[in-house]
């Protein structure tokens, strides 16, 4: 069959439903945070539903906002808010302190790509001044140590982010990752108005630069929480879904019925000969991303990292004067 | 008739030949260099072929390099040669010396939009050591004034690139001015292959970033040289090529001939309503643009500005001492 | 007489104070806004003093406070409140409604310098809007229109930035220029952590990048204020401060008492040629700046951006949405 | 005693022969290769030469060029090629092929301490295309595995450089490791025109970022080549320069030789507590660094990316298709 691919399994879950095909195993909540704001969650519950869904079990929050891409003074505190909120419930743990790795993945030089670094650029650390003056510096009785990379991509380094990050791992041990990743979407609606936030980690051939390797519970022994903001369509998608417009417009609209309904007709394997025909050559090596992007994925990464500044370390976040001492 | 946008008069042309519309009054060339290079020239003659073309009277030069999107360590000197030499030709002075303002037009923080900001950041820049110390600072008897300038686009300025570029025309009078752009393609296979020079300057509508008003020897009382590189597609030329590709498919395979040639029956209203439908809400804002486009901008902004220096400063760019004394 | 470079009027006006000059013509005031901002005003009144104090005839309001250079939620939106204030006061006119042109000066790729540009960057720009839109666009019976520019340093351009402004400045008719620049200062402690507002614009030989000519009322024919702040101090000054220093310490300091008085003793002509022996070669052409001013010239450029959108604009900043339309 | 900072071991040997302090235990050698480029060596052979240089036992080489700073159409490969064989001098395997990690140490966001990170950007990467299609994919029968990594400062991350680079280093098994960092001098002439590559590695208290552990081939357990170029002098040193030239112009000059004697038979204590004073407050987190530093850094990291890639993959370099893929 001819797979659209998307990394939300939001997107994943409302195709299967559009197709009619069951999903076992896959649990579905919708909660309505105001009329900007709904925030859902797909539960993968069993193997099926995973090998239904093409993604691993485990639980896929979404926010979705329709203003998120739009400029705002304190960066979209209330997306912050939920978002802080989703990752506490993610992590699941009983200790009172926890020490933190935060993974920016992707290509800093690419802007769709830039997602992850740039949000660790935002970040408030803690680590080094616990190990050298304790929690006290804080003022605080319970401080959670954070630490962050930005592990670069395998053109750049030579190295897989999974062995980078391994290494880290296994050098500082910290009990929680938390890896940040710009995703491809399936629809340019969704584009840097969705943040998913996922117990899964991250997958081979997720995100906009594509990762070979899992990052996950299994690959690291510890848990890994993965948030990502679709910031690219690819351009192939875009004419699968101009052929499914195609086709429903054509039902639709009564002057060309007799033909639409033939298309429909087509079989999927049909279906994906004549989409192959139609792809221009190096279409694959292209996304679509909106015009104004650099300044989307400069904005999201501030909300994203107060979101896990809020998380980790409550309040704290605006006395940031440790950071660049 | 449904337009399909590009700022490139050659595939303005080739498309017009496709659907056999004679082009009276439009001359066209095409020169191989080499199996790599080659370079054509489109010369709009008369109104009526200005009419058709869409596009203003004057001669567009396009030289098409396979390999130019490819990285090299002298960052192609070869097309830059090629560059400097069309220009050399477009600029119909009898002067010895003269006095040249290069603007690079677009947004720097936009990376498909950066073209122009980053051709002027390599220029050799000559007017103001010429003010001071006369040419003899550069041990030469001829030696032409180069200034720039980066407007900036509307949304950061307030002021229309025009306005801005009037202004200092009319206030340093140079003889000649040079304007440098992201262009629009309407074909994939073109980005970042393709650089186009014309006499015509810039006209409404045109480049990544969609000017207003014209940037030309009407405009401005001077002649004006424009280059351009294609750096993105309009997500709904996608779509357009999509739709012809089916057609096409459709007409030339068996299965589907039926289907081909009921849609091929469609006339242009029809056509243009059935698009309309099929265009995602949103799509205008977005574009389509290589996965490598930061690191080919980076490349060809070298090759371009190259090309200007050796254009008006013959072998002197080797010693840029001066340029952040 | 070997005169410490410095751009600030304050800092002129204390030193003359230290030396027992007698500066008439030029009053100060000092209004203490809280434990730590401080708001003081050097009003040169005659010609006379501005010969003395090495300045032209005009009012320099000086806001200092000590927390500036830290990190702050809200970019110290108190500094921002008091700079538009002092902005209002020196705006002169009794129109209701006027045309103001913002220009960052400076360079923006040494980072010192990049002041200018990079408060520009976040300016809320109007005049386009209203220009297409009319005052309605904003929902507000009064809006002025906000232009701006980046003209870049002579290096770049092979203009004066002057030639520059005055060009756009004769075509687009504002009735206010702001420049905003990096100055340098006498002292380290005035770095990063002082704003000098003027009306008397930008004079030749200041800003961190020297300008050679002035951008004034005289230059431009409109009222020109000017906004800055300390990155630097010229190498050459701290070595300045050492000497003073040092015969300061020896005259406090018994063992060396002899020593010091005869130091004292010298005169200026004596202390100009010991100074010029002791000035490492090459010196000049060195700065001495903050170890954390990419940082810190981020962070005061929002401070600064924020004061112009207040004084000019009200409340609207918030929605930046045109912005990057 | 009060200790002058000093990244070079070049100037550390310069000043004890000055001040006629014996070196036992230290070897110096000077190649004059042109009028312009001069390699020298200091070896430090035994623990008693190690301690009074204050730096660790081996081999410290030096290229110096006056030139090193002007801009350069080739970014001064003569340069290069120098530093390209004394890297496969201190390379001391006998392995054909190696596999080694380069490691850009400091901030990328601070200009003078970008030097690690800007190198890191333009080198040749190979080791992931060796691991998916072994050396033919580079038509040789010998390529070494090339890695990379910037691991970010210690304010940014949380951890020490060190300790990413022995998770990294544990992780992917290189056998060499070469890092690259900004250093700090005590002459501002040597600013940006030296290059150190040294067998020591990293050592603490180092670097413009002053590095708080070792990383050297102890720390590793694998060899350690370090490559820096000074690009600050620390403030401090400036006004320690200041002192020592002002005993010294004293003491020629006749007219203040009394004092300049007296000056002299201050003792080193006496000295120290003078300097104490002499010091502004704050001047400790100031440092000297050239006006044209940002330009300098993105030359000087071409000089040196070059010369890596020379040294580990000889003339493949041109050819950085892959770079971005």
């Amino acid at each position: 069959m001819y797979q659209i691919r998307t990394d939300l399994a939001l997107e994943t879950q409302q195709k299967m439903q559009e197709d009619n095909i069951e999903l076992k195993g896959v649990r579905f909540f919708e909660e309505k945070i105001d009329k900007n704001l709904t925030i859902s969650r797909v539960v993968i519950e069993t193997e099926n539903g995973a090998k239904t869904m093409g993604k691993p079990k485990g639980t896929y929050i979404t926010i979705e906002a329709s203003n998120m891409d739009e400029e705002d003074e304190d960066y979209h505190r209330e997306i912050s808010v939920q978002l802080a909120r989703i990752i506490k419930e993610l992590v699941r743990t009983k200790k009172e302190e926890i020490s933190v790795l935060i993974v920016g993945l992707g290509n800093r030089e690419v802007t769709p790509d830039a997602l992850g670094p740039r949000v660790v650029d935002n970040l408030f650390i803690t680590r080094h001044v616990m190990k050298e003056y304790g929690r006290y510096a804080f003022g605080e009785d319970v401080v959670n140590q954070i630490s962050s990379i930005v592990p670069g991509v395998m053109a750049q380094t030579g190295m897989e982010s999974l062995e980078i990050i391994k290494g880290i791992v296994r050098e500082t041990k910290p009990e929680l990752v938390v890896v940040v990743d710009a995703l491809a979407a399936r629809s340019t609606k969704r584009l840097n108005r969705t943040i998913q936030v996922t117990d899964t980690g991250i997958n081979p051939g997720s995100g906009v630069g594509n990762h070979r390797h899992g990052i996950n519970e299994k690959s690291l022994g510890i848990p890994v929480i993965s948030i990502g903001i679709p910031t690219v369509v690819d351009a192939a998608t875009i004419v699968n879904d101009t052929m499914y417009n195609l086709v429903t417009a054509m039902m639709q609209s009564e002057a060309f019925s007799t033909l639409g309904r033939s298309l429909k007709d087509l079989n999927d394997a049909e279906k994906y000969e004549l989409i192959q025909e139609l792809l221009a050559p190096g279409l694959n090596t292209m996304f679509v991303t909106p015009k104004d992007i650099d300044e989307s994925v400069k904005r999201l990464s501030f909300t994203i990292s107060e979101g896990l500044n809020l998380a980790f370390l409550g309040g704290k976040t605006g006395n940031k004067k440790q950071k660049h001492a």
